[in-house]
C-alpha cells in the first residue's frame, strides 16, 4: 500500500486504512495489522483505525511514531498483513474467568505491554481483571519478575543497598531526611521519587526545588557510590517499564489493585538492587489504605514477596490521620525537611523519618535492636545528616543547600478562624486540594502552611494557615475553596443545651 | 487557548495540548477537558492527549470532530477547562467491585458511553466488570430500558409486530425464509439484521445480494406496514447506539457477557416495537452456545426480561451440530435460500425456519397450538412466501427475485475426498475459515458449497465441497487451507486389529 504521511506523532503505533481496504482484509476497528518495510525488512505491528476520508484506497496513513520506527521517508509502498490478536489476550480472557496465571503468562503479559502490542481496551481489561479477581502470592511474584525483567538495572556492587517506601501519605518530605541519615552511616541509598499524582507534591518535586533530579541511572550509580545517596526521579530511568503502561491505566480509574501495587513497587526496589527495605504504610482515613486490617494484609503480602526476591523487609504502619508537618507544597515541603535536617525543627515528622531511618539500621544490623531510632536522632542532632544533605544536593548539581536559601512565594493569603474553640479535626484532604488548587505541584511556590494543629485552643480572628502561589487568579479561587470547605473543625463548645 | 486545527477525523473526541500547558492545568494524558467556543459558547469534553511538539504552548490541537462539534473554522480562541471524571466513572468501580447497579446508575453509564464521555480504558473497564460480576435480573432489564431510551424507535402502529433472533449459527439465512411466511400471514415484521463479524455471512450481507438493505427508519416502517416484512441492515438505524459503543469494545477481546448480550438483543427488540419474539440458540461445539444447560439459563433469562418488556417471547434451542443447508458465504446463502422458498429444496434450514415461523404462529394466535409448522410449510410449499418475498426484495429496490438471478463466481476449485469412508463428522469452523479465507463476507461471490453430509459414504476422488471466490489468490490460499485442516473427517473403518 502506498504511503500516507501525518505529520503527528501519536504516542501510540496507530496506522490508518480506508474501510474499503479494512473490508478486503477482513479487518475491524482496533484489529492489528503488521507493516513491513519491503526495502530494510523492518517490521512494526499497528493498531487499524478505519476511515472513508483521511486517506484513499491502497492507501495507508502512518502517524511520526510508525513511519520513524519503520525507517521509512520517502513515499514508498509497503507490505501490510493482518495479524492475529496476541497470545497474551487469551491469558487476560484467563484472568477475567477467574483463573490464575503462571509465571510465563504473566510474562508474555508483560511483554506484549512494554511493546505496546496491547490496546487500550485489552490493557484495561487486564487491569480491571486484576483488580477484580486479584493475585495470588504466585501471581504477584511473577508479576514482580516480568516487570523487573522488561527494564533497566542498577548495579552497586555494595552489600548494603537500602531503600524505604511510603504508601499514599498526603504531606511531609520523609524521604529527604531519611535519605542523608541513612547516607552517613555505611548504607548506599539509590533513590528513586515519584512526582506529584494527586498530592500538592511529590518528593522529586521538592527535592528539584534544591537541586537537578533527571539523572542518569549511570549519575545515580556514581553519586551514591561516592557518597551513599541520591533523590532522583524515577520516572526516566526505564526500571520496569511494563509498570508505567500499568499505571496510565490504573490512573484515570484510580485502581490500585493491591497485588499489582506490591508487584509495582518491589520491581523498582529490584531493578536497584536493594537489598534492605522498609516500608511505611500511613493508615488513615485521608491515606489510600484506610483501616489498619488491609494495612497488615498488604504488609503481609510485601514481606511474602520480599522473601522471594531476596530482599529483608520491615513494614510499618504509620499514623495517617495527622499531618506529616505543616507544609503543603513542593517549596514548602522542601523547606520544612531542610530546617528538620538543620536541627531547627522536630516534630511528627522527623520523628517519623528517625524511626524508619533506625529501622533500616536495625535491618542492616548497623545498630543493635531497639538501638536504631536513637542513632538516627543523633545523625540529625549532630548536623551530620544535614552535611550528608549538602553533598547530595552539590552532587546532583544543585545550589540551594540550606533552609534560608529557598525562596517561597511573595504572595500569600491568611486564612483566619471565625470563630474561638478547640481544633477537633483538621481535614487533610481538603488542605492538599486546597494547595493544589492554588497551583501546586506545577508552581513550585504553591501550597499551603498550617499554623495550628489539632487539639490547639484558638481564638477568633487568628491565623490558622496560609495560600502560598504565584498566580493571583488561583491563589483567589484556592481562598475561596478555603472558606468554602472549611478545613479546620472545632469542636462543638455546647455540650449540653438544657431548656 | 489558541486553536491549530489538524485536518483528520479522529473517530473520537480528543485534543492535543502542549505539556506545559497540562501541568499548569494539573492535567494528565486521558483526563478530560472542556472546550468552550467563546462565541457561540457552545461546548464540549474531548479527552486531552499531551505532547511536547505537535502543539506549541498556549496551543490546543483540535481533530476535525472536535472542530466541527465546536463549530469552529477560523483559528480563534477558545477556553480550555479541566472536568473531572464523569460520574458513571464511579459506577463503573462500583460494579467492578462487585455491586450491583441501580437503573439510575446504568442508565448514567450508557448515556456517557453514547455521548463518548467516557474513554476506552474506563469503557473495558466496565464491559470486563460485567462479564467477571455479571449482571443480576434487574440489571439486565436496567441496561435493556437504558439502551433503548437513549435510541431511535420504530412505531408501526399494528398489533402483531414480531421478530426472530438467533444466537451465534454457523451459516443459513433463516431470516430470509421466515420473514416472508410470517408476512403473508397477517404479521408484521420489521428485520434489521447485521453483517458478518466472524462468519462468512450475515442475513444483512446475504440479502445485499438481492437488494438494498442500507434503509432508512421511514422507509422500513412505510415497507412493513405494506407487506407485511422487511430485511434490512440494522448498522445505521441508531437504534440503542449505547449498544454499539459496547460492542465495540466486546469485539476486540472476544467477550460476550450474558447479562449484556440478552440487553442488546432486547433492547433492538424492543426499539422496533416487537411484541411477540422467537429465540433460536443454536446448540453445539462449533456455535456460541456449546452446552444445553448453559442454553437453558440464556434462556430463562431471555422469558424474564421478555416479560418485563411486555414482549411475548418463546425460545427454541435448535441443533447447532450440523450445518443449516450446504452454503457459506453470501451469494450462495442467498441462492440457497431462495431455492428453498422455490420449492426446490427441502433440507434442515427450511425444516428449522419453518419451525421458528410456525412458533410466532402459535405465539400470537394465528394458529393453534402445534399446528405453526404445518402452516408455515404450507405457505413455503404453496408459494406464497415466495412471492412475498419478491414483493419485498422489490420494495426494498431490487431486483433479484429468483434463485437463477443470482451470479456465482466463474471461479471455483473442487476439493475431491483422498481415500473413501464414511463421513463421520463435518468440521463447520473450518469450513467458515476456509470460506472466509476465500474472500467472505467482503468478496459476496466467495464462499464454499458443501456437496456431501454427514454419514454419507463417499468414495476416494468425489468432490466433497467447492470454494468460490473472485481473488485468485484468495483462492489458492482458501485450497491450501482446505487440504491442511480437512474438514471431512472420515470414521475410522478398522474397528479391530487382530494380530
Amino acid at each position: 500500500m502506498k504511503i500516507k504521511f501525518i505529520d503527528i506523532e501519536a504516542g501510540k503505533l496507530i496506522s490508518i486504512i480506508h474501510e474499503k481496504d479494512a473490508k478486503e482484509l477482513g479487518i475491524f476497528p482496533l484489529d492489528r495489522i503488521e507493516l513491513i518495510n519491503p526495502k530494510t525488512k523492518r517490521k512494526i505491528i499497528t493498531v487499524a483505525d478505519i476511515t472513508d476520508s483521511i486517506v484513499k484506497e491502497k492507501e495507508i496513513g502512518l502517524f511520526k511514531d510508525v513511519s520513524k520506527s519503520l525507517g521509512l521517508k520517502k513515499k514508498t509502498e509497503i507490505n501490510v498483513t493482518p495479524v492475529s490478536i496476541p497470545e497474551s489476550v487469551k491469558f487476560i480472557k484467563k484472568k477475567m474467568d477467574g483463573n490464575s496465571l503462571n509465571e510465563k503468562e504473566i510474562q508474555k503479559i508483560v511483554e506484549d505491554l512494554s511493546n505496546n502490542h496491547l490496546s487500550q481496551i485489552e490493557a484495561s481489561a487486564f487491569v480491571s481483571a486484576v483488580y477484580i479477581n486479584g493475585f495470588n502470592l504466585q501471581e504477584t511474584i511473577a508479576m514482580t519478575k516480568a516487570l523487573v525483567e522488561g527494564g533497566k538495572k542498577l548495579n552497586l556492587n555494595k552489600k548494603f543497598v537500602v531503600d524505604k517506601h511510603s504508601i499514599g501519605g498526603i504531606n511531609g518530605r520523609a524521604t529527604m531526611i531519611i535519605v542523608p541519615i541513612v547516607a552517613c552511616n555505611e548504607l548506599f541509598i539509590p533513590k528513586t521519587s515519584s512526582r506529584s499524582i494527586t498530592s500538592a507534591s511529590g518528593t522529586a518535586d521538592s527535592m528539584e526545588v534544591l537541586t537537578k533530579v533527571e539523572l542518569s541511572l549511570k549519575k545515580i550509580k556514581k553519586i551514591t557510590q561516592k557518597i551513599g545517596g541520591v533523590i532522583a526521579w524515577g520516572g526516566s530511568l526505564e526500571l520496569a517499564p511494563g509498570d508505567d503502561k500499568i499505571i496510565e491505566i490504573e490512573h484515570p480509574l484510580n485502581l490500585d489493585p493491591p497485588g499489582q501495587v506490591i508487584a509495582s513497587v518491589m520491581a523498582k526496589k529490584v531493578s536497584v538492587g536493594t537489598k534492605y527495605l522498609v516500608i511505611d504504610i500511613p493508615v488513615g482515613e485521608h491515606t489510600k489504605v484506610k483501616t489498619k486490617e488491609n494495612a497488615e494484609n498488604i504488609a503481609k503480602k510485601f514481606l511474602e514477596v520480599s522473601k522471594e526476591m531476596k530482599i529483608k523487609t520491615e513494614v510499618l504502619l504509620t499514623d495517617g490521620t495527622k499531618a506529616n508537618g505543616p507544609a503543603f507544597g513542593a517549596a514548602l515541603e522542601a523547606k520544612h525537611a531542610m530546617e528538620i535536617l538543620e536541627g531547627k525543627v522536630f516534630d511528627n515528622l522527623a520523628q517519623k523519618s528517625c524511626q524508619l531511618a533506625g529501622a533500616l539500621f536495625e535491618l542492616t544490623g548497623k545498630t543493635k535492636k531497639g538501638k536504631g531510632y536513637e542513632k538516627a536522632v543523633e545523625l540529625l542532632k549532630n548536623g551530620k545528616a544535614l552535611k550528608k544533605m549538602q553533598e547530595i544536593i552539590k552532587a546532583q548539581g544543585g545550589k540551594i543547600i540550606s533552609s534560608k536559601q529557598i525562596k517561597l512565594s511573595s504572595k500569600k493569603i491568611e486564612i483566619k478562624a471565625n470563630k474561638s474553640g478547640k481544633i477537633e479535626r483538621i481535614d487533610l484532604t481538603a488542605l492538599k486540594e486546597i494547595a493544589r488548587t492554588s497551583g501546586a505541584p506545577a508552581d513550585k511556590k504553591a501550597g499551603l502552611l498550617l499554623k495550628v494543629e489539632e487539639d490547639d485552643i484558638i481564638k477568633k480572628g487568628q491565623i490558622v494557615f496560609e495560600i502560598h502561589g504565584t498566580n493571583e487568579r488561583k491563589l483567589k479561587v484556592a481562598e475561596e475553596k478555603a472558606i468554602k470547605n472549611n478545613p479546620i473543625k472545632l469542636g462543638n463548645v455546647i455540650i449540653e443545651k438544657i431548656q
